[in-house]
């Protein structure tokens, strides 16, 4: 995947990004890192606003899932279902949200299905660190659903 | 609580909020509203980027929470500790998230915790809508500390 690529279409199909600030840092198969600076992601306490967080992670599973899905032969879309995210720390400079690969059986009964059903489940973590720290996790589930349906 | 001092506030002191085009419909210790349009929060599908449905709900639960402790003698300051987010279907319009007031009993504990310690846990249900229909909920912790913790 060309970062570049990633980051345009991501900037252009979810305006918010852009405004965030949204960079593209990593985008393989095995991860995604996107990051994003404080200043226009900042809260009252001059550190970043949870929604920010929140949002700039959703974004990099989202980017992930929908980046491994591009290298299969299936066209599907996806979104996202759930989150559960905790914050853990204050973000007192810029934002690197890491989507980690789900494990390869996870990804085998997620294409199975998908292809068997038009729709299916993914669970996928996410790490958002500020400074080398781990400032906030996601746990977030994602559907995807093959075009058409 | 005056909704233009609240909105003009939000704007400045979290400036993604004003990017989102966040406006407070409504601000009273019962209930906040808070509106956003879907053009600056939309995503690939033409609905509802779940990263701002998660963002604009979180704010709304913490602009309710702050509101509520302007009106005790308590000067303390509020970050969100986790949410737990679901999207119960998409949001082809603009979002209204609605922030619910705590029962009073868990209000009263919430205040003479944050008394006692300097610090104390709040736990809010915010609704969000579109188009009248419920597109998602969180349920969101905030912590409050008393100001010099």
């Amino acid at each position: 995947m060309a970062r570049g690529a990633v980051e345009e279409s991501i900037h252009r199909d979810i305006p918010l990004s852009a405004a965030m600030g949204t960079q593209v840092v990593v985008a393989t198969p095995e991860s995604v890192v996107l990051a994003a600076p404080l200043a226009p992601n900042v809260n009252h306490r001059a550190t970043a606003f949870g929604g920010s967080v929140a949002a700039l992670a959703m974004l990099a599973g989202w980017t992930l899932l929908d980046a491994r899905l591009h290298e299969t032969a299936i066209r599907a879309h996806t979104v996202v279902q759930a989150g559960d995210v905790r914050f853990l720390a204050p973000a007192k400079a810029s934002l690197e949200a890491k989507a980690f690969a789900p494990e390869d059986e996870a990804w085998r009964r997620f294409l199975a299905t998908l292809e068997r059903w038009g729709r299916a489940r993914l669970r996928l973590r996410v790490e958002v660190r500020s400074d080398g720290e781990l400032v906030a996790s996601l746990d977030a589930a994602y559907v995807s659903l093959t075009d058409g349906e």
